[in-house]
């Protein structure tokens, strides 16, 4: 027997569309929002936003991570600041921030099987669109899908400077794929693409330095044996929140791609800053509500993990005396030992743990200024996985 | 200076709602469907079905919970098959399963806050609907909201069982609440609560009959003590895929809501069965695609944090020689030590290490039948987080 066998193909759509319905109306007060709720706050993020734009020497392009935030208004604003793009990490991605009116994305990823090619070649049309590479084949994919879209697609090469992810080993197999894409009419060759992606949570900034100083050596080198075979390599882009001083002062990076410096998470907390960073401010957080009081030396919040990723440890409680101790899939764990209880339907306030996966599980970013709601931004890139 | 603030209003609706595009068509082959996906076997699912549906004793009620699915098509075939409605654990995923069809929904949770009162009661008006109290205020507030609505809301007192999350202590404190819940004209006083959430995963048979043992004969306390004070207690209602045998078995619990039968995971098959459990079979996979071959001891596939929850640890590799080893947002790495290393593009399942939090990140759940997409259905609750 299959199931409602005659109901499927009406059942084929979605029944109850939950994102239609935002947690809060512009102009609410914080007790108005439904919860739990992803909020940021806007002075924070804007402040995050300047001092970002601010710190990048001219001669450096600075091409924000939209996959931390998903949302194009905040890519719009930092276009407006400065950026010569956004960076995605997903073809669905880049179609969200292409249609919101982004007009160069770079996918800092490996784009592969013909479906995704056609979809990736198809937005190339409406906008500037790099890709990476790390297969001579792939390469060849990707530019059979650029001539039959009539257009052409900007390729890199991706390099492995220390992630161990994706990429080919730096020099003689970089210029490989380099050559490769230089030999295809449909592709521009890009540059080498060298981000270092373990390195951003090392704690000591010896330890950043040192990963870091690796991954130039790396980047250049792969530069320089490009240039020798007679391709000329526009370009060198990698780097993140944890590093990118580091990248920008490198003389080799031209280009710089941050994303978590608009929120910030408990996990960059753990970071020990070098003395002369830039410092960023916490801006996104998660509202809860105490939903229940009966236990003695616990309360319960409405965010576990459904609301919350938890792959870089427990969530921050804003506020002392009380720390997020436990999660299941609805629930949180509120350890109060030493500090007043909090009463039933108060507010507490959460600093994720990672920021990227936690806002990948909301249909809506509420914007504080203040005490009040300024606006409520559609993550429109949320579950863009594909 | 505000973010792009004249624009703010005109982007606050969805702009490229991702989840209109499903990954697949019916009757695609595995080949065209688009990954990451979240596949369910249909074949291994209807067993699942069946053998709950046929275990359960008469006089005892099936609830199932519909957290781990949220998926309408499969509620319904829980319904077909005799369960007396769902168990949800939102009122955002209540009102899903209402506008679906499902016409008795037990929100296993407290609901607390005027806002989600107020929907509360508002899908009464259409449904039979049961909610969970700890707090004899809450339980006033319970009665108000029932009362504008015109409606009267089943009220069940959470009893902490071993769980140590939400609930009152058994006995006494339990039957203030149930005599609160019975003064209230607007609520109907609905039985005992009496769920050991924490008792689900204990690895060994022993451990788990302790664990409800325990359960059980807390329960029958606080029922005893219930109807002691001339308060008819109609029901017990508890347990999971992990004990559901038990309470089944246990004389007390006369309604059972296990979940993740339907689907099974990775962490579910670490539990040694009891020699008389009915076994379930593994319905749930995550499809992904290797992107990445160019390194020599591993390859990269194109699900990370973003496709699957790791609160339980690593998804398991249908397959033999190879292991997920490691993941990133949007990446996962698959060590391939001792096997043939896959070829780029090639495809890989997986088994998700928790299913609830996994289905939570998919907007369509893709029904193989053998080797082609027999149906794709809407995840409707997926974030309903509130």
């Amino acid at each position: 027997m299959t199931i409602a066998a005659g109901a499927l193909h009406a059942l084929a759509r979605r029944s109850n569309d939950m994102s239609a319905h935002p947690p809060a109306r512009v102009g609410a007060a914080i007790d108005e929002i439904d919860t739990p709720a992803l909020i940021v706050e806007l002075d924070a993020l804007e402040r995050n936003l300047d001092r970002m734009a601010n710190a990048v020497a001219p001669g450096i392009a600075l091409r924000p991570h939209a996959k931390s935030h998903k949302c194009p208004p905040i890519a719009l604003a930092q276009r407006a600041r400065g950026a010569v793009g956004v960076c995605c990490q997903t073809v669905a991605e880049a179609e969200g921030f292409v249609h919101a009116g982004i007009d160069d994305v770079l996918v800092t990823n490996e784009v592969v099987g013909a479906p995704k090619l056609a979809r990736l070649a198809a937005i190339a049309r409406r906008a500037k669109i790099g890709v990476l590479a790390d297969d001579v084949d792939n390469v060849s994919d990707l530019a059979r899908a650029a001539e039959r879209a009539g257009v052409v697609l900007r390729a890199l090469v991706e390099v492995d400077v220390g992630a161990h992810r994706c990429g080919v080993a730096p020099g003689t197999p970089a210029v490989r794929i380099a050559q490769a894409i230089a030999q295809e009419r449909a592709l521009a060759f890009g540059g080498v693409h060298a981000y270092h992606g373990a390195a951003q949570h090392r704690r000591t900034p010896q330890e950043r330095r040192d990963a870091i100083a690796s991954a130039t050596a790396l980047a250049r080198e792969t530069r320089d044996a490009i240039q020798a075979a007679g391709i000329a390599c526009p370009l060198v882009t990698g780097a993140g929140t944890g590093t990118w001083p580091l990248e920008h002062a490198s003389g080799v990076y031209t280009e710089l791609q941050p994303g978590s410096y608009v929120f910030m998470d408990a996990d960059y907390t753990r970071n020990t800053p070098d003395g002369d960073d830039v410092r960023f401010e916490q801006s996104l957080f998660v509202l809860t509500t105490v939903m229940s009081t009966a236990a003695e030396r616990h309360v319960i919040v409405d965010a576990g993990l459904k609301a919350l990723a938890f792959d870089s440890g427990m969530p921050l409680v804003r506020g002392e005396g009380v720390s997020y101790e436990r999660a299941s899939d609805e629930h949180g764990t509120i350890a109060v030992e030493g500090a007043a209880k909090p009463r039933l339907g108060a507010r507490v306030w959460l600093i994720p743990g990672h920021c990227d996966p936690t806002v990948n599980l909301y249909d809506w970013l509420v914007g504080m200024r203040g005490p009040r709601v300024e606006c409520v931004w559609p993550v429109a890139a949320r579950g863009a996985l594909g």
